[in-house]
């Protein structure tokens, strides 16, 4: 498996999370983000919308970080990370829809605004950080776990960009269930890290 | 089964056409986003995002229109909406992230200007819709559908906001296969319409 990847996205490390933790075999190619490597027409073939990650598996080309968590929690996870049941794969959705929306738009993009001088609405996307922090911190103070009792792809998906808050000027301070769920996410096997994580 | 609904939330209509594709029984309670009745603290407690749709089924309470979707397609669908399998699971799930990232942040929040008053940056919305509209166009030249060789929850997802674009004051002419993709859509069985689409 091939894994097209830059060191500073939290949607790769997603990927690298789960990669890591389920030990799947992958060779990891470095697409040079400050060179817009992700726009040439050889990556934009991988993925219209000229984005990492990107995964290879034989003749399966699978981009956006939530599908790939969802492919590799599928082949390699059994029933885990991603259970086949109406109620289960309701409840991981809502947190990848969380993780894809509220996250990206929030703490994601103020981040993008501060460490690559992205053009975004900074104010906007820390407010709005600041309300989506706020509800999984509530959500997190009765439940160890995002979407169900164990971890799942969800608190893989929710992880990175809620964890680096911070690089978006955004204060974790007010947060102790997101800092526990941050601690148990850390504890888990296979953690591996990435810069600016705490 | 209990659908919390706005008459005119795209998201809800992808609840409503898939209900009405599975003939699923439900009963449909209106929610008056006009008198801020989504805020209300009952309505915050079935979904701390304070949003529409929500359904309720037994003891079962979802929102996230994608994930209910997969509980409804999961519970009621069989393989057909949303299959069990890595790859195809995964191909749905990378449109279900184009339908809450791309068009909810696109066509959506533009209509969302110019029907509800909602504070959104008008002109990034619709430059990002643009995009968003010509990356599935050009996908749709060279598929019937968006995630596999049949109808899937992702067409269901990506439909209301795409075919309401208009509202937003993004023209569809430059379109073809998308238009092409509108018209499968409508004449799928159980196909039901809402005000606004043409």
């Amino acid at each position: 498996m091939k894994l097209y990847d830059a060191a500073a996205s939290g949607n790769c490390h997603k990927v690298r999370l789960l990669l890591s933790m389920l030990d799947i075999a992958h060779e990891v190619i470095s697409v040079s983000l400050p060179n817009m490597a992700q726009k040439t027409p050889d990556h934009m073939a991988r993925n219209p919308l000229g984005l990492v990650p990107v995964i290879e598996d034989g003749d399966v080309t699978i981009y956006d970080s939530q599908a790939i968590l969802v492919y590799l929690a599928s082949k390699h996870g059994g029933e885990n990370w991603l259970p086949g049941d109406p109620v289960g794969r309701a409840m991981v959705q809502q947190w990848l829809s969380f993780a894809v929306n509220e996250l990206w738009h929030g703490p994601a993009l103020a981040r993008a605004k501060l460490l690559f001088g992205r053009d975004i609405d900074l104010g906007r996307a820390q407010a709005s950080a600041e309300m989506s922090l706020s509800i999984m911190n509530q959500h997190l103070g009765r439940n160890d776990r995002l979407a169900l009792g164990r971890p799942t792809i969800a608190d893989i998906a929710c992880y990175p960009y809620s964890a680096l808050a911070e690089d978006g000027e955004i204060s974790l301070a007010p947060y102790d269930a997101l800092a526990a769920w941050f601690a148990r996410i850390k504890a888990l096997p296979g953690f591996v890290t990435m810069p600016g994580l705490k």
